[in-house]
């Protein structure tokens, strides 16, 4: 059997990007005997700038580095300090593009710029940056079409949860009349012991960002726009619809009061993040608000690790999927399969 | 837009192949104008024989037929009295066929000889049928492989839960450590009614046979062997395991009593028929057997009209899918989005 070289290049190296380098090493073997490639680490970009080697970093290395507290400008003979992405991508000479850089949803850059400048030189991506796919989905994909490689992004919309994989290719020949998703866990943490401890908004939001578990501005996520981040996506790639943010009706979970959570759960109900897309008329109505739903509804239960999409069809019935255990590593598998899909 | 012809041939025209062809009517546009492509009914085989016709048999005269209680062999000018599938497979130039006859688990025919004929000739086949997979999935796909078309099957495990897919697909990169379903709608109804009402198995099987949802000889179900097959096909696709029934421990639901329901409900466990495979050194240990389960698992909760998995792996840690509304049509529409992933 050949064994298939895969050059890659990595933007981001926060705790995405080195869980990623972290499984580089781990399934190097899995990837060679079971789907019949080899990644090699042809470049690396982080906030510090970049560092490239044709015949391939050594994924330990970066990692070493990084957990001394340096950036890849550092790393001896490779490094360039100050190099940007797209300057990265167009000069390591990579097959596929890894983009886990954090998510700008103002003006998607810098992992817009990059992956379009991946995508021109007909490199195939993978990102878990949902910026550049919130703003411009139609036009990479169309991108993507014309140069003949492949854009996919699993790992953007909820962790592992094959919410996307699901609706692009096990709803074939189906008529999705609504879908509803959990897609951010800070807000279903925080809504999780707000009703089973009984604590406030703020006390609950406090104790979860001195956990690490919400960030120091948890706008993105209290305020309902991650979630919406991720619905907008999968209304691009699974719906057909060419929406963006200002589409989406988005109210976050800050004005859940405990009276109202506990008064749900005597009722049979929880309160959730939900985020919906309905079909109305010849659209879908897109929406992210704190909704009541009865324990019987497959998401209800979701516990503090998980998140979860559910589809109604015409011709298939309901199909909803939960992943548990979510974090950094399960987003990191889901980039995983996403290159074995490209690769294998 | 050049539409595709895709002639397609059906064996089978019970529940399930009927269904199917109510969808190719009623799915006839959304698949032209979405997938590009248009079936035609060149051949059809029942109990009766076949009918065939190169310029297309109506499937709407084919329910008709049905309905008033006739077979495939009565269809005027083109019905065949008494021909065997593999010869209207033979005789029909279908490019996809569909499978959709019984089950047999003694010897898997005629299924299995209709199936080896179609991948002989180069059809493509989408299977509902268990039987041929579960006696020989590695020489129909080795079959299949040789020569250069699809063997489509995930309407056979559990209708339209992506029990196939999710584990083929989502989980590249993966090692699964475990995996649990719930596979066998009749038994969970049983189990269900008994956990729910306080009825005995007897009086809770009696009830289902009454309302159809049990067979008249329900021992494929009860017993646990229909389980035991979607685990074979799961272990066979997914795993990548060479096995068949002989390396399934089987146990049915017979000797599941009220009283360790109760017990089970009142500790907040549910006893559910589950099918597992375990890594266990360097294999898969499988097993279908009544399983006490907290109130906390994924598939704790399934309803009567619902089916589940979930997977346990390494690094995008738990995937769980539940179909809801499960029945004739979602397992045809299970048919049809194989038919849209091999033709679209």
């Amino acid at each position: 059997m050949t064994v298939k070289q895969v050059r890659v290049a990595l933007v981001g190296a926060g705790n995405i990007g080195r869980a990623f380098l972290q499984l580089m090493l781990d399934k190097a073997e899995l990837l060679r005997q079971r789907h019949g490639f080899e990644m090699t680490l042809v470049g690396l970009a982080d906030r510090s700038g970049a560092a490239l080697d044709p015949a391939g970093l050594r994924p330990a290395d970066i990692l070493s580095l990084k957990a001394a507290g340096r950036g890849a400008a550092a790393l001896p003979a490779h490094g360039q300090p100050g190099m940007p992405p797209d300057e990265l991508v167009r000069r390591c000479g990579a097959d596929l593009l890894l983009e886990a850089s954090p998510t700008n949803i103002v003006d998607g850059q810098p992992g817009l710029r990059t992956i379009e400048t991946a995508l021109g030189l007909k490199m195939h991506v993978v990102s878990a940056n949902k910026g550049p796919l919130v703003l411009a989905y139609p036009h990479l994909m169309a991108l993507a079409r014309q140069q003949g490689v492949a854009l996919k992004h699993s790992a953007a919309v909820a962790g592992s949860c094959p919410t996307v994989n699901i609706g692009q290719r096990d709803l074939l020949g189906c008529q999705v009349a609504r879908l509803e998703g959990i897609f951010n866990m800070t807000t279903n943490t925080i809504l999780c012991r707000m009703a089973e401890k009984g604590l406030s908004f703020d006390v609950a939001l406090a104790q979860a960002q001195a956990e690490g578990i919400a960030e120091a501005d948890p706008t993105l996520d209290i305020d309902g726009w991650d979630a919406a981040n991720k619905l907008v996506i999968l209304a691009n790639s699974v719906l057909g619809l060419p929406v963006t943010l200002a589409d989406v009706e988005v109210e976050g979970i800050r004005g859940v009061r405990i009276e109202a959570l506990q008064r749900a759960q005597a009722e049979g109900s929880a309160i959730k993040l939900l985020a919906t897309a309905a079909q109305a008329g010849d659209g879908y109505k897109l929406a992210v608000r704190p909704t009541t739903i009865p324990l019987t509804h497959p998401l209800a239960r979701l516990t503090a690790d998980q998140m979860g999409i559910i589809y109604y069809t015409d011709v298939q019935g309901t199909i909803a999927a939960v992943a548990g255990q979510q974090g950094v590593l399960t987003t990191a598998g889901a980039m995983l399969r996403d290159v074995v899909a490209i690769c294998g």
